[in-house]
């Protein structure tokens, strides 16, 4: 395929919008936490879309929802998938555009008659972020068979509610198990989320592969007294192991130097009182690297420096394993057929390794998978003032159809 | 007075247990956050009680509540009081001894039929803990003059609930203005809430003073963005910062030594999620000292490590003082008649400053003020499993009322 039907930048622009609407935060932004009522909201909405265009729809036991538009032949279809959760200070891109850039491609192909040789399905899959339940990429990992389909229903979230219970609150718990979804191929588009496009001035990113994560709780236990009268030297202060074990996190990333990062996103004191020593912190800390040694590294050495602070204060420190992925390489054909297709669309294009969790890295160990990343203005993500150019989408949509289009096979 | 009239220890007891029921924890201990559901059952309560034993009864505009029993003259009154808010893990007898004890005193009064030359208050002030509201000893504070009754009632709480408007939901916004209250002399007991007694061996401490408090929030903003995407020094971690801040302050007390004490007892993140860098972080400090200072050298030191921390991360900080108050001596006659009626006793005394802030610091500027410290168990305060024991408590309130009764006047 030389030249081929071209989408409607502005019908794709439209409904990023119309979906960005959804769970709209006062000061910009989004925040539509998985399962939430603002999930349902947005799940509705996009299944519409999915609908009106001629998708059959499935939806499964973990609530993923896929639509597929039927190929001349019954066979595994190509999929182009996300997820429309976001974190509670999100933009209008991150996941979105991916599911919205299938459902553009599908219109597109409606609009010119186009029929493929295997199906196209569109999809978005639960609790990407891992914002409200973790592991993130929850809904593909099920979907894939990365993670337990009963220990994933029981996941109590950060409000203290259930997946599988709120699952069935917002009317998603399908019915469809564990492995329903057998993709021939698994492609998605999504915003960098970093820097490097924007700072290279380079279109396209032909991703390569997901670094590994590792997500850890702590928990400290120490002895809640009195601030005024309790001398220094008779506390035991689980606020200041945490602080101790956050500042760690930190030293370890920059001594590692990149790709090493490290995060302290939660840090929850108890009773969280001015005049109180806390008996109890509750801290995550996000280590990431592409090399598995070298993460393997980082979390021996925050856990045996937790253990020493911990033991310093006469505290006690309990861990738990939040989310745990290896580090994993996309489909080689698929990302040199990215960097063609971007070439041959006249855009700079660049191989990179993703620095942020996607539905993808749970696909490529059963099929191949690949992904296009677009920039994102200032590397902000997980922000409300996330943002990628209209022209910019344009470029990563096009570079996706003409790759799925040539997996789907349009001749 | 030799000897006098014997309180009814079981009677105190049982009026302590009946208290700590309302707002009991499962696990043993009480929470009974001021201004709560839980403060105005306990309220109701004690002015039962109150009217029971013949007290007239005055509530002011900051809900301070005191009960008057009628003296030959009509003069000011000695007025023994203290609170009976607690923080959300608090123990029975924080604050609870020292009101029951003086109902004690005036039910063994009645019984005994003695009549005083001056007036027997006995009273609660509002807040005293600051867990829900600071600054702490509000009650007090405003009672006496330190603190702006407009401002305090527009303080807004850690629920976002303002101290005027729950006033007026529990029914305790009362007419008595600010300064309604003039005490001939004010006594307090309480359990000392650390660990100097036990640890001598000691039954009644004759407190001398209150040592100056310095609470302060730090609100630090930073950028909030993906974990896994932005690189190291690309970021802006309100988290880290605040992290530096707590760990500094814990460097500040042990670079003072004893008496400095530094408690980080409260810290927020937001977004408060695993993969995404916090945008801001709220942390308040409580800085003590017996010397004020000491205690501005500390405040100075802590602020400008948290500007420097900031700076590096490029973030902002800004600092918001919630409660500052100077050293305090108490009324040097009135510690040593704690000492004289201790000895009398055949108790052992010595003199001791506070550590935790005490509503007789509020009335100290203005009347005669003097305290009783009884032991506390394991120094444990602020923590459900305070305790100080029947006979310790008798001792302390025999104390209290062989002082009370000398300033009143009974012969
Ligand atoms: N793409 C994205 O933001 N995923 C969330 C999972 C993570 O990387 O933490
Ligand atoms: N006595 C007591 O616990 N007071 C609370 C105020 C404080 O010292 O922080």
């Amino acid at each position: 395929m030389a030249t081929g039907p071209c989408i409607d930048l502005d019908r794709l622009m439209g409904r990023l919008r119309a979906l960005g609407d959804v769970g709209a935060l006062p000061g910009g932004g989004v925040k539509r936490l998985a399962l939430s009522d603002e999930d349902k909201a947005g799940r509705d909405l996009v299944c519409g879309w999915m609908r009106a265009l001629g998708l059959e729809i499935t939806t499964d036991c973990i609530g993923n929802v896929w639509g597929v538009r039927r190929g001349r032949e019954d066979t595994a279809p190509v999929v182009i998938g996300s997820h429309i959760d976001t974190v509670a200070t999100g933009g209008l891109y991150d996941g979105n555009l991916g599911v919205l850039a299938g459902l553009e491609i599908v219109e597109t192909l409606n609009d010119a008659g186009i029929e493929t040789r295997r199906p196209v399905a569109v999809g978005f899959f639960t609790n990407e972020e891992g914002a409200r339940f973790a592991p993130d990429m929850m809904g593909s990992g099920v979907a894939q068979g990365a993670l337990d389909l009963a220990q994933t229903l029981a996941t109590v979230g950060i409000d203290g509610q259930r997946v599988g219970d709120e699952l069935r609150r917002i009317g998603y718990a399908g019915d469809a198990p564990p492995l329903a979804l057998k993709p021939d191929s698994f492609l998605e588009l999504h915003v960098e989320q970093g820097p490097v496009l924007e700072r290279e001035g380079i279109a396209i990113g032909a991703v390569t592969g997901v670094q590994g994560i590792s997500w850890t709780e702590f928990t400290v236990t120490g002895v809640s007294n009195h601030a005024g009268t309790t001398p220094m030297a008779m506390r035991h202060d689980a606020g200041v192991v945490a602080a101790r074990i956050a500042l760690e996190a930190r030293t370890i990333a920059d001594a590692f130097g990149p790709p090493q990062v490290a995060t302290v996103g939660s840090f929850r004191l108890e009773p969280d009182l001015v005049n109180v020593v806390p008996q109890k912190a509750v801290l995550t800390v996000d280590l990431r690297n592409t090399d598995n040694v070298r993460l393997i590294e980082a979390e021996t050495r925050l856990r045996s420096a937790a253990r020493k602070a911990a033991a310093e204060e006469g505290c006690t420190v309990e861990l738990r394993s939040l989310a745990r992925f290896d580090p994993v390489e996309f489909d080689e054909g698929l990302v040199a057929a990215i960097e063609t297709a971007a070439a041959e669309l006249g855009h700079g294009v660049r191989r990179m390794p993703s620095g942020a969790g996607h539905d993808a890295q749970m696909f490529a160990p059963n099929c191949p998978t690949a992904m296009v990343f677009v920039p994102s203005k200032n590397g902000l993500s997980h922000n409300i003032n996330e943002y990628t150019a209209p022209e910019e989408i344009r470029a990563g949509v096009d570079v996706l159809f003409r790759v799925a289009l040539a997996r789907a096979g349009a001749d």
